[in-house]
């Protein structure tokens, strides 16, 4: 039996999981790759934080770089985040002296990702990221294994358990945005000081930049998208959602179109009775549509150390049998550049909130305008709100371009009847 | 780059498409595995047979048993079907020859799965079969990969695409399973000559057997279980599930209780907005809960060239990229044997359908035959047919064990105002 040093560099709530489950799972695992595992270098930032296990100080180190060096290290797995500064050096250093890297770093991959790549496959060594799209769902690893071969031409879902939670709760609840980001923080759902990063979909887009070049056998890319959160859904546009039999969804979606890619984080209104529109709380999804597979589903938890350790776990399992070296799949020097499609190209159904002045008059203002910039209305509902002397227009459109819409949307700034900035959701 | 010689036994729909897809991904297989793959054998039942691509003769055997023998043959494919005869013949005689082997034959492997495995690992060759379960939804690999570790405690699911295909047809059309089976033969969905062993459970607890393995890291049972199809399911049936607010489906279901392994397949009535209830049409769904990972799901095309031959395929490259020779993940010899546990303990929620006579006192008879049996009711639904003087009874029951309703229902035999053998679906 082969004797296998692992390191950890990272021991919050994923790394002191992690932490316990290779341990427990020590002989399992020996079993299934004919290996002796054990945890031979740990460092954190703050040694004496409580946590769910005794720290051995005989094998912590303070500063994470040591880990890199140390030979009895054979695999380093980095939790600590964040996309440069010392989790990137960690793993640089390590893969440079011969370590196989495991990490659950988004935002290191999807910036850094083909750097990395390249250092690991000059030296021979593993890069596993499983854990950094989609939590407990083996989405990378079915895309390079499972699903090896196939022409995947469009990947899409629901890729941030803390927006699909939130979307969820004002749904079921008729809270507002901002009573239930509070709870999705008391619950852990939402990061407590800085919930942006999952808000605004850079979160959802960084899973988005790393499905994308394992679909389609390219390098990442790091063009400007198309790219929106969830800060500006009201309590309004989910209710009347439900009235259109809709519900409202951040999508993360990546499509080759006439061979340009399309990568894109925005919310989505999807018919109640699709497969996506079921996927409620902090659940994720990823829906594959490949040949010769035809379309394939894959749903779990997206978040939290159990699903993250799972993730964690099959990484090390892959390095334990000596499976394939090339983290994207195929060799760095044969993944192509791809050009991007140009957003403001696309065409969309949308959804358009007007909240309004509510007098004569302001409703020809809208229809007019759209008009102009060749926006043509499937639906409008109008509500008034006699107190306020206000309104909300809702528009369903036809298919527009994004530009034109961008550019009409822009035009009422200056209209004084039109009291903020109109609401645009996408239909799917 | 290695030179690698693939075999091909049977030369069907999935053989032809399986071909095809060889030949078209060739340059891309070699980019990923470092490989340099041909078909130098092939062999068919009738040469002549009208076929997708030109047969080289060159290559053809009119004896399989050749193809196991061939120096230039590393990879075997087996495409015969059936658990016995020379398809086990080819199996076995390529294994003991030191030749990797892929196959898509479930009653092969759950029959014969644990003894091909150990002359696999004796002689360290592959022996892959993820086109055995669910076509195109890679689960046995992401059981053995992605959620390697995981300890899972449950699976189950759609895994029966013509009876799923039935099923909702029914439903949606309204139409007796006799129309839509025939429907279903015409559009190659259900086997035209003999479609038994889809309907009456039989294909889907082949697989139950094989995931149970993989699952739970043990042997493949062969012990008596409870499997029943959807032969008897009437549009009266779907028709009041709908009215509960409930749907019909064929589950396969694999747990262990206590210890104890309990598989079975049976149909089920499952609540409408559940995600099983929504897997539609030829769509087959795997639901696995395990620790760390919790709720997993996979969906997808579970038949038909294109996913199968997507199946077959990543096998294909799991054994040019060298990955792990244990067929079932962990060696032969420390998979255990399981117990099985007693299904008539079993307690289930129950739908009985009674068809009988419309006068006085019926009903009373058979409450109380319910009584005596200690199943109490929940739900009493009574729709008589004036015309024939007859009348339909549908109960709902409470938990009900297993051992007590079966004899309940058989009691019902010898009482003359009972007019066929009750009708029973489980409660999920």
């Amino acid at each position: 039996m082969q004797k296998i040093g692992i390191g950890i560099v990272g021991l919050g709530n994923i790394g002191s999981r992690l932490y316990n489950e290779i341990i427990a799972k020590k002989t399992d695992i020996g079993l299934k790759t004919n290996t002796n595992i054990n945890i031979v270098a740990i460092s954190a930032k703050n040694i004496n934080k409580k946590r769910s296990f005794k720290v051995n100080k005989k094998i912590f180190f303070k500063n994470p770089l040591d880990i890199t060096k140390n030979p009895k290290v054979n695999i380093l797995v980095e939790l600590i985040g964040k996309s440069d500064g010392i989790s990137k050096k960690v793993v640089e250093d390590a893969l440079k002296n011969k370590k196989n890297v495991i990490t659950a770093n988004k935002a290191l991959i999807s910036k850094h990702g083909d750097y990395l790549t390249s250092i690991a496959e000059k030296n021979k060594v593993n890069l596993e990221f499983e854990a950094s799209v989609g939590g407990g769902i083996p989405v990378l690893r079915t895309i390079k294994e499972g699903l090896a071969t196939n022409k995947i031409s469009k990947v899409y879902g629901i890729l941030n358990g803390t927006c699909n939670y939130i979307l969820s709760e004002m749904e079921s609840t008729k809270d507002s945005f901002k009573n239930v980001l509070k709870k999705a923080q008391n619950l852990g759902y939402a990061e407590p000081s800085n919930p942006k990063l999952d808000l605004n979909g850079y979160d959802a887009m960084a899973k988005i930049r790393i499905l994308s070049s394992l679909a389609f056998n390219k390098k990442i890319s790091n063009a400007k998208v198309l790219m929106e959160g969830i800060e500006d859904i009201e309590t309004k546009d989910i209710d009347i959602a439900n009235q259109l039999n809709l519900r409202i969804k951040l999508l993360g979606i990546t499509e080759l179109i006439n061979n340009k890619l399309f990568e894109r984080v925005h919310p989505c209104l999807v018919k109640k009775d699709t497969y996506i529109a079921n996927v409620n709380g902090v659940m994720n999804a990823v829906v594959l549509n490949g040949s010769p597979v035809g379309e394939s589903v894959l749903q779990g938890e997206g978040a939290g150390p159990g699903p993250t350790s799972s993730a964690l776990m099959s990484d090390l399992l892959s390095i334990l049998r000596g499976n394939i070296k090339f983290p994207f799949g195929i060799p760095s020097n044969k993944r192509k550049k791809v050009n991007s499609y140009d957003k403001n190209n696309n065409f969309n159904s949308l959804y358009l909130r007007f909240e309004v002045k509510d007098k004569p008059g302001v409703l020809s203002q809208i229809t007019k305008q759209l008009a102009k910039y060749k926006i043509s209305i499937a639906r409008l509902i109008q509500n008034p709100d006699h107190k306020k002397k206000t309104a909300s227009i809702i528009i369903i459109t036809h298919k527009a371009k994004e530009l034109n819409s961008n550019n009409c949307l822009k035009s009422f700034k200056y209209n004084k009847n039109v009291l903020k900035y109109p609401t645009l959701i996408r239909l799917l």
